[in-house]
């Protein structure tokens, strides 16, 4: 099995570069971290944001950040194990949240940030859970994971 | 049957407020349009930028701009029929466009413009037939269609 936290994967994707404007790849049925396809939905998030703490029960994520720059800091109350990924265009790749985990996500950009979620299962607030912001104790200055680097521990 | 061009459709979407940032819906498997999931990826468009023309065989799109200003142009061939729609969050909905019919889309915005297309099959580019920009006679200046208002004939 391995732990849940292993199961969060960053997949980098591919920018084709067009004069009239780049095309970036998001996710395919074939792709890794494909589940199913339930909902697609966009959450913008103003600067100097955060949006979480939010713990699914059934839903996978698979989040690309087209714009800005988000900070997505992911944790298992269980093991006490946390990451911190950051995604924007600059770094561009896929984050499959697997469920069962608390995540969060706050804005790194002076831009209005969007985040792109292709969900396995349609929203049904049943099936989530929540807590305040402040209610989880997370490090967001703590080192992030890179594209290419290995993953690091957020705390 | 009734003609491929009303096969068409602009479906309304919802956009949710919130202070950290909207939440704006793009697709939901129960969702009239889709027809399975196969690739999603975006397309950016630079500011008086256009891409097409663009016929597919086999793929629906089903297109979603959250930023921005697009304007799609979309003609049959064999009926001569063309029509308009212009998308971007100020009138946000979802365009589904069945396969068989040419499409080309032009920036209506002095920014960057972001398409999300949710396609129902990945990208294979031998379903897909291209033409010039100015090969396929088409009145980007006609009346578009508003949502909530009747369609109306481009040209």
């Amino acid at each position: 099995m391995g732990k849940l936290i292993d199961r969060v994967v960053v997949t980098p994707l591919a920018v084709i570069p067009l004069a009239a404007g780049d095309v970036m790849h998001a996710m395919k049925s074939s792709s890794s971290g494909y589940t199913g396809f339930g909902e697609a939905y966009f959450s913008c998030l103003a600067p100097g944001a955060m949006k979480g703490w939010k713990k699914h029960s059934r839903m996978t994520l698979n989040l690309v950040v087209p714009v800005g720059v988000v900070r997505f800091g992911i944790v298992d109350a269980d093991t006490q194990e946390a990451r911190l990924y950051q995604l924007g265009p600059q770094n561009y790749a896929r984050l499959t949240v697997p469920p069962g985990l608390w995540m969060a996500f706050r804005s790194g950009s002076t831009e209005t940030s969007i985040v792109l979620n292709l969900a396995d299962i349609e929203h049904d607030p049943s099936e989530a859970e929540t807590l305040a912001q402040d209610a989880m104790p997370f490090d967001w200055s703590a080192p992030v994971w890179i594209i290419g680097s290995e993953q690091v521990l957020a705390s």
